[in-house]
């Protein structure tokens, strides 16, 4: 009878591998969210999968938009904080917002679950995810931001602006339509995010200096 | 008392304006699932939208599942059958792809209701919708193959072969955060389908064109 970090002994044996409590009812539920839907999961569904009863659930999520708050939550959180990071640094826009698809588009194709697949679901409308909608507005605007400039340096076309952004959400639905995670994905699609702005320069510096920053090595050449 | 075309009596006075009993269910049902989530609309709650009884509405659609295939049938078959004719012409392919993706983004953005945004749904992945992803795989494959050989023309990259219809359908997540239709959106979306492909021609070349093809009015000039 293991002791849980947020207080209550856990009664039931876990069906999930790894993880705590709370981390095996958001995995649970992002599997049914975006397998069964969002309206046909029940928290009596979510708490079968994990192998607890509903009441150790709503310990931990009061309600069912709690959980699916949460795990949208963790679809921007990073990127908000990385955009963020990078619109601090110094040097060119555009190695900067290439760095920013690579990682954000890294994230979105390598999560076990398809989560962006729930950001059309006319449920988030309501009040109760203001806070998320406000959060994802924010990074397209930090987006924005980066795209802004990166236009001017390379004299693009300033009504793209809002394509880099559309372009790494794009990848919700080629993962949604494939089913796979093809590796160079995300330096695919950041080489079109510069392209769309106007950028003609050095790709494959900048797919080095980003491989650099984010720790990654670096993606395949995109015109190879 | 009206006779409707495809048979039986219609004894309801319908609620919504104009077109047939068909059109009108359509509507409704549209309206909906953009609107309330297709899992959480009844065929029951439809029908009251429409104002018949639920019986005159199964004359025209057997089940729910039937209605959401023809609204999504709708969104594919105009842009298949453009773009096999553009597949067909002579001429360059940044050209005849420009052309496609305009209509392309023209229709998502002027429908009545954002009906891309149910292509992303779990209940689409059972075999009563294999007819419809069959189809929008079709219209993903021409795209394909105008890209590739735009590509080839533009000496581009090869490994942005999907992301022009990626474009396009970032127009319904646009469409979904903004809830705007601005006008110039198809030929900024068609001015980035092109330049991701490599393509550094002449924009407002591409536009007239379109345009003429389309039988629209030019584009604002994507880079002004």
């Amino acid at each position: 009878m293991a002791t849980e970090g947020r207080g209550r002994p856990r009664l039931e044996q876990p069906r999930r591998p790894g993880g705590t409590a709370r981390e095996q009812i958001l995995d649970a539920a992002a599997e049914l969210f975006t397998t069964a839907g969002y309206a046909n999961t029940s928290t009596r569904r979510i708490a079968e999968a994990v192998g607890v009863r509903q009441a150790s659930l709503y310990h931990h999520f009061a309600t069912k938009d709690d959980i699916l708050d949460a795990l949208l939550a963790g679809t921007v959180d990073g990127p908000l904080r990385l955009a963020a990071e990078l619109l601090d640094e110094p040097g060119p826009a555009p190695q900067r917002l290439h760095t920013l698809v690579v990682a954000d588009v890294s994230q979105l194709s390598a999560a076990t679950w398809n989560l962006g697949a729930l950001y059309l679901l006319p449920e988030l409308r309501i009040d109760r995810f203001a806070e998320f909608r406000c959060s994802r507005e924010e990074l397209r605007d930090r987006y924005r931001q980066l795209a802004q400039t990166a236009i001017v340096e390379c004299g693009g076309p300033v009504t793209a602006i809002d394509l880099p952004f559309r372009l790494v959400e794009s990848e919700i639905n080629r993962r949604s339509d494939d089913q796979t995670s093809p590796p160079q994905q995300p330096w695919v699609i950041a080489e079109g995010a510069l392209r769309v702005l106007g950028y003609h320069g050095d790709f494959a510096a900048l797919r080095e200096c980003s491989a650099h920053w984010l720790g990654l090595r670096s993606g395949r050449s995109a015109t190879g």
